[in-house]
């Protein structure tokens, strides 16, 4: 059976022509980004856990967490926790099965502990944050989707985007947020936390980054290491920046700091490094997208892609599918300069048969469409043909889904 | 001081012209959409708390909601909710203002049930949910906000983007689902429950609507009844969306039925009408965007904009002020076939002062930019010189947000 | 087989002889009897939902209630609440049985606001309180026990204790608080709440009663207001007292009250007539005894017998079961000036064999235990092989717990 | 100003010479005690935080927790958690002093932890419970309580009560507890628990000791280890307790076991060494009273000592003073054979001065009270004197509790 597979030539700006470009990246401690990266690592956990102990995947999706900010008082030199941060898991999982329970709670929890103590280094998970699960039990029919022959059936009628390759600010912005919450980075700048977004604006050949970070305030005694850091952070960025691109860089960091304040009421401090410790909520789904950023001037997709079943949520394959497409056809197809790629889907279908999986192609100048779109087909068909692929990327935890 | 107000030119296919479009809408008793419902309300009526005792607004956002599913056992005919939706409220506000204690809990409870009871028509709110509520206190340097001269400052680095005129698959994708969960429809259609996703694909000349609809249980005394109300639905859908477009119709309505059961099992039955009442669990900002629909094929941002504070919070309106503008540049301006807009903030600077408010136009065919352009900053000019009209509208709940 | 039933002489100094003597009741509007009273209705309202959809009762125990208190500002002549108070259902019972799901969860919450709705007039329970309820699911082997012939086993060792007949000061405890929350009372009294604590004292031949009573402020104007409803509420106190006893009385209202107050912060005023909204917890099993009364003077369980199961948890029958011998015997038994009982189980054996069942006598003037003790035996042990109708009682609600 | 002390002689049967008498003590690791013990671990360390950060103790009271199971799976030789024990904290304290934030929550969270820590040897606190804090800030009056000069005014109209000796069954029951879950013991016999439960009856000359005793399953390769490890259990206590009493002795450990059972249905396993693990919920109040001991045959009160402040509240230190005077009586007053204490306060007036302590006297053969009565007298006046040595050892967690 045929695929629905349409490509087409997308008559658009190519996104580096574009005036004005807009790109930002909630950085892995960010609240919204914390929340995402619990709710993937419930999810594969889970998968662990039903693979050693049943040998498949057993429905559940875990992609809904609700982090309530704590309290904290940070001071340079310290601070301390006041109340903290508490963590509420919740969706669903199958908790027994023909008899045999299964530890779904206390699995779901040392996962989201893990994910949190290896994410942000300065928590200390057990006295700073507070988890609960309220994860339900799924129901038996959707269990039974998993048993069937050939490609599971999607679960919803969905779809998923992606697009390829990343413009300069893109890269940028990506890069930023990569570079600062590296390990090598931390051991020489141990007062940068993870909390970091990265907002990247492009007017014409002029790029603005504008960084809010979260800093470390055990690690700054005082006022003028903390104005050292902002300062050397600055510099940093402004030299990553250029490696990526010819345009002119500005880079502002912490904006909303008063630097006529001799405490610690005028400046980003935090105990842990993340803002969620002392006022800020997060969620899934709420943040990057699957390909890590957030491009109001690129195709989106509104479903979080973090903690869906990778068996048959094709909000969460799609998403993940889309951009692996995209990067390769961008990549190994010769002439395509830009890919935006939609694919979607009917609930109760096979998820290798999605109703439409669309592709606009902006070429380089001197090709056509003709030579182009069949080899961009048959990868799309490829993809779908080997689409459990996908999933098993997600259960090794190598599929990134924020 | 001039504005950053940037008008060029949309090299790009007109909405109407490209091969595939997909729209997609999350009805009101969708478990986001009650989620986004739930926090704006909530916003709502803590603005008028703060209005009535204190004679202005206080800080706050209670953009967090987080809705786990209950269970229920839905019978044709009847049927029972076994256990409760569990309904949590985070955020944060000001609970004491100058020694006067504020009933902030009480206030944000009693808003959410009154949501909820107006929006699902067969939910026993005080019943069937439990709302509980970890709102936390704002801290007192973000109170300070609103009590400067001029236009408050911008709480964040965010950007809101809109765009005019609605495609025909997003005005019939829009009108499917405020036609289905209007009052009158439900006295006609009591079966018909609140949680409707209406997801609409257009590949080429052919508009394919896939509604999601739950049903509730006790108005549909058999199989038989569940069916005809289910083909009605069709019909009735069918016959609007020929009012929007001369384009082929097809609909479909919940594909994943099985019709070969004879019992409950097969169909998508409720007690309630929406299925938070049994399994889905639901969060603020992952569905709808501030226009009500989800629109891969249009810029979007990520902000949720309901629940956020309606002072200084640009996340929120900015979005709103995007789609008023695009409107009103729509309607208004000659010639303007299609306006995409963005407005970027900068954490700090006056919400009437963006870094950067940027047009894009398709024209239609014999205008050109140079007579369109003055028009179109003057109505982006116009609306941010008034951005508390924003404020205004969204304090009296006038404002779409999801 | 014959049950382990001693009667022997009690050589003990008659209650009404001792010097000293302390009774106290906590009201039914006191946070800990409130805990008492949803325990046991939720008890009450499972035993109801088990017989009805199956024919007998299942296993539970929901013995344990955790009132958080809530927050409020009562003014003179209104006040509101402001946060509301948050109720805690935990305990275990049986959720699925046969695969036919039970409403457990939602019978529970159910149970509770409906016994808060008829104790509390002036709580508006949907508004002023959050019910939550984290009851478990009952293991396989304890439902076991219940489908067994014969008497069921007992689920613990475990014992009662009871007395009769009630001294003075219990009496006039007992019916101070009884008339205080009558119906009638409240009628022509509604600034009197139902978070009424009234502790008797009696050294020689004076009493001394000490009341602390929660007033409701929507009734009481102003201070001369409360004052006046104070002083009434003593003379109701005096006058009751008098029926029964001629010693001296002497009566106390709310000593906490600062007079000297000229605003609220002076009085006992509440918004709802009870101390959970303001700061006041409450738990089960804290309060009275299952006769109504904490006696130190007199032998006591600390098995809390509200919430627990009425088949075989003898912590619960036990007690009850206890009070009724010891009425019995008091009334029935010619020369029984005061009787204490005791009967204590052994795990895994029938609930009518307890392990020891003891009785010590007082006995009045001329009478002997050779003639007692036997009618005293035979009471014992013909409640003994009923015993199931203390499980019959307690389920239609007409046993006393607290 | 002389205060209001009553010695009066006790006509009542000698503790000994009662026919029958029943003792309980619940283990450290049972669910009540745990509850007891996280309440006072909390106060005790609020204390401490206010010490080290004010100089002096603020107000507050901890003396609810509510402890509600988890599920787990114990096998010979293994096992695991399913779902961990919730464990709720609530009361009330103060969370901000002159400005100053206090991390209330934080300390108190970390003080049941730790407590946990130290009791339940094979619970891994961080991964088998969860430990949320609902306690809430106290009022400003309270606080001032503290501030006045002289004795602290009582908050409450409570009582305490003591008595002393213990009789052999109690000494008996005590130790037994004490031995079985002291270090030395556990290193020997890793596989008993610290949830032990000891019931003692004494018939005449005959004491039957009556142990429930959850095992650790990890430690326990087999049901023949269990068996023989309940069997050690049975003669240690036997030859323990033979050291306090010429009477007969008969033990029972885990009568509710099923030896037919070939798997672990039949046995007391659990994976952590206390039921909280798996169904039995705990709160505080509901065990021991301030000795240590259930005792239906001498007077107790009902007060949860356990969790509230030991600088006013009357619930707390007059239970523990009672026990102290009891003791010195009973140690230090020569002819005094049994001593009964009961004091009891009037809200408001200073703890120093009770509204009455009346102790009860047995005296031994040859003995009057003419001679005993002033030193009983002195030793009560004297204590009172120094009332506040209570809230020391309290605060240094040198005071019993539970």
């Amino acid at each position: 059976m045929s695929r629905n597979i349409f490509v087409e030539k997308l008559n658009q700006t190519f996104i580096e022509d574009l005036d004005i470009e807009i790109v930002e990246r909630k950085g892995i401690g960010h609240p919204d980004s914390i929340s995402d990266g619990i709710a993937e690592s419930v999810s594969e956990a889970l998968c662990k856990m039903y693979m050693d102990e049943l040998g498949g995947v057993l429905h559940h999706n875990t992609d809904e967490v609700q982090i309530t900010a704590g309290e904290s008082n940070p001071v340079f030199g310290g601070g301390q926790i006041i109340k903290p941060i508490d963590i509420l898991l919740t969706g669903r999982g199958v908790s027994e099965y023909e008899g045999h329970k299964l530890p779904l709670d206390y699995v779901a929890i040392d996962a989201a502990k893990e994910f949190l103590d290896k994410t942000v280094i300065n928590l200390d998970v057990n006295r700073d944050t507070i988890v609960e699960c309220k994860i339900g039990h799924g129901s038996g029919d959707l269990v039974d989707v998993f048993k069937r022959e050939g490609a599971p059936s999607s679960n919803d009628t969905s779809f998923g985007v992606g697009y390829a390759p990343f413009s300069e600010v893109e890269t940028i912005v990506f890069e930023t947020e990569t570079l600062l919450n590296s390990k090598a980075f931390k051991k020489d700048h141990p007062g940068v936390g993870e909390d970091i977004k990265v907002m990247g604006l492009r007017e014409g050949d002029k790029i603005t980054l504008t960084i809010g970070c979260a800093t470390v305030s055990k690690y700054l005694a005082n006022r003028e290491e903390y104005i050292a850091c902002r300062d050397v952070l600055k510099d940093i960025v402004a030299d990553l920046a250029v490696k990526y691109t010819d345009r002119e860089i500005e880079v502002f960091v912490n904006t909303a700091d008063n630097d006529n304040a001799t405490d610690e009421s005028g400046y980003y401090l935090t105990v842990t490094g993340t803002s969620a410790e002392m006022g800020d909520d997060g969620s899934v789904g709420r943040g990057n997208r699957a390909n890590g950023l957030i491009t109001p001037c690129r195709p989106m997709s509104m479903e979080a892609t973090s903690g869906k079943n990778p068996i048959n949520h094709v909000g969460k394959i799609y998403n993940i599918l889309s951009n692996e497409i995209a990067n390769d056809v961008a990549k190994d197809v010769e002439g395509v300069k830009q890919i935006n790629l939609m694919i979607l889907s009917q609930i109760g279908k096979p998820i290798d048969q999605p109703k439409a999986a669309s592709a606009g192609i902006i070429l380089e100048d001197g090709y056509e469409m003709g030579k182009v779109s069949p080899q961009v087909e048959k990868i799309i068909d490829n993809w779908l043909e080997n689409i459990t692929d996908i999933t098993e990327k997600v259960v090794q935890g190598k599929a990134r889904t924020f």
